[in-house]
């Protein structure tokens, strides 16, 4: 027996009867011995309503005022749920980010957690009350409300988790955890026991929308061990911890992420510098750059290709003509392209995982348009059209029915 | 100019164009070269669909949570209302109950204000910012938030005009001031200029429903000017203040409440301590008595009346039942009547409109069930379906055309 924390997403508590599964099965837990702090989002779709609202009014609201409103949607839920336990007989206290001692940087609307002052929370589980935190919010240095920014509500939940040294942090989602693909589009997909921090990130990165990146960052730096798993179906999910035990698979996921765009720039003059002097524009303007690939000319200039997300693509060629004199025409930029990864710890030392993936594209007449490989993952940039054949494909290759 | 503080109830704000016609009226005093603090209620039919969404999950919520649901609505009204002066142009900052400095009592749903720690609130007003505060709310001494209870922003409101020394505490509402009589029913009802805080509490008291009592009391207690004024006519209001000047007309209103039941009990043992033993115990289950008329029966009993609100007439019955071994033929309880009063301070030396108003109900032909008279009003209880007839033909006699 322990200290749980649970968190929920605004999905799991969107109207009364799911509240009540929630508070059942947060009530189990504590009926199980366990001491229980509780973290939970906004109702379903409270959130976007009250951002509705206020651009109704005044589109450029300050983000102050705009945090200042959004919070309440926490404060809606941490009650309701807080009464659904009460119904089921249990002891419970809710309390908001200010109150649960959440002190944040200033940046309304993104916001980072710099301290926990848990005497609140102490008191509150000493007393064995479960204790029901709002989360994705906070207090500034100016005494005022600030919002964590997306996916908040996980890094309040690792981060309570951590301040308290909770024995485990258990994410409820409308998953049953970790896959090794989508198993909506991938049959014979399966879940996970057992996942490193490192590969929870590439996994997240790669668009298997799971576990928020900030929260598995924060759980990997704490040693918090994190659970995924459903709120839905009552069974384990998936462990997120340092040392997973070394199952039999190399390969922990497949995963497909279309949010790509590819930009390829050709004939630029060899000189020196002229690839940093781009990024250094890209970065200064703060998009992303992903895959790159650089090879020379046959005369004295080189080719640079190298991949954003979609929204960034228009502004990535914008820079990319700020900086170098070249025809517009030399610029090149699709938008229909897919990334396809594989990712699992250990993969530098097993060259054959490579080979494997390249060859059940080979297989399926997919053609492979860049490469890119770090110590934990293969990812290879294709067309989209033939990304979900891909992913069924190249699981096929390490999870053979 | 000085430092002005302005109420908004719910339906003041209760849409997008209300939250904007404020958001003028505020601005507007602000550019006349004023500081302002703004207290709002939550916006129109919010806190009646928290309530509702909290009684789906649990009828039988704790306060403590009801109160932490319920405060979410003012969050939600002062944000918008500071984005909506944002769009004007204008210096603003929203702050909580807690956040403005309300100290309550620990009393969830009926919290009294303890004191207001001005800090913020000073330093807002110094920057030359309007304030927007969220009424209705404030933290207790476990840190925990509570609500005042009905009525609540305009106790807000004027405590912190108390606390802030503020020159005038206006309380905007849907009619443009106090009248003699209610104006929708009674032809030539008059707007009052001005009103001592007695005369206020009497009229509050007695179903003209304008501002709330505890309000009023504090405003008398810390001597708060207060002026009651229409958020939709900009046209002055009703002051309330201690001296008010003596206009021509003595008598400040005639007011209905049809929030009556009158309860008879006859044949009661004439002992020494008879009705004190029967109020005690209405007093004990909270009940309150208004007009009490007591009368020596023709034998050796007597007979007592006496008037409650409707909804406690029920339970008065059933204590008086409890107190007193007597036949239940003997009560009579009669909820289908009407209290009828005229309002002014300084009637008690002018015994010329207690008999102006009898007449008036005379030539009427209305039947005077019981009087009742203090210092400042003359009620008089009468049948119910002869109630607003009675309000005019009174208001005629003291207002004629």
């Amino acid at each position: 027996m322990g200290l749980i924390v649970q968190k929920f997403g605004g999905s799991s508590v969107a109207n009364a009867e799911r509240v009540m599964n929630v508070a059942n099965i947060i009530t189990d837990t504590y009926r199980q011995g366990n001491d229980v702090i509780v973290v939970v989002s906004a109702q379903g779709d409270t959130t976007d309503d009250l951002i509705e609202k206020a651009k109704e009014i005044n589109p450029a609201a300050s983000k102050r005022e705009m945090d200042m409103l959004l919070t309440s949607g926490e404060q809606i839920s941490i009650a309701l749920l807080s009464m659904a336990i009460e119904k089921l007989g249990f002891p419970v206290v809710s309390l908001l980010g200010w109150q649960a001692g959440f002190n944040t940087s200033s940046a309304y609307g993104t916001a980072r957690i710099k301290s926990i002052k848990t005497d609140r929370l102490r008191a509150e589980v000493d007393r064995h009350n479960i204790v029901v935190v709002a989360g994705f919010q906070g207090l500034n240095k100016y005494d005022d409300l600030t919002t964590l920014g997306r996916g908040g509500s996980d890094t309040s939940a690792v981060a309570i988790a951590a301040a308290m040294h909770a024995d485990r942090c258990q994410i409820f989602t409308d998953v049953e955890g970790v896959f090794t693909a989508d198993p909506r589009k991938v049959e014979n997909a399966k879940k996970l026991q057992e996942i490193t921090y490192d590969e929870m990130l590439e996994l997240a990165t790669l668009g298997a929308q799971v576990l928020n990146n900030r929260s598995v960052e924060m759980a990997k730096k704490y040693n918090v061990e994190v659970e995924v798993l459903s709120s839905l179906k009552r069974v384990p999910g998936t462990i997120v911890k340092e040392v997973a035990k070394m199952e039999k698979m190399l390969v922990r996921g497949v995963t497909k992420d279309t949010d790509v765009a590819r930009i390829s720039i050709k004939k630029i003059p060899n000189n020196p510098g002229v690839a940093f002097k781009m990024f250094a524009k890209l970065a200064q303007k703060k998009i992303n750059v992903d895959i790159i690939l650089q090879s020379v000319g046959r005369d004295d200039t080189k080719d640079i290709t190298f991949t954003v997300s979609k929204e960034n693509a228009d502004e990535a060629v914008k820079a990319v003509l700020d900086t170098f004199d070249i025809e517009e025409s030399n610029i090149v930029c699709d938008k229909e392209v897919a990334k396809i990864s594989v990712v699992g710890a250990g993969m530098e030392s097993h060259p054959g995982t490579a080979s494997k993936m390249f060859e059940a594209l080979y297989e399926n007449d997919i053609n492979i348009d860049m490469i890119s490989t770090s110590e934990i993952k293969i990812s290879v940039l294709i067309d989209i059209k033939d990304a979900d054949r891909a992913v069924s494909a190249v699981h096929r290759a390490f999870y053979p029915a």
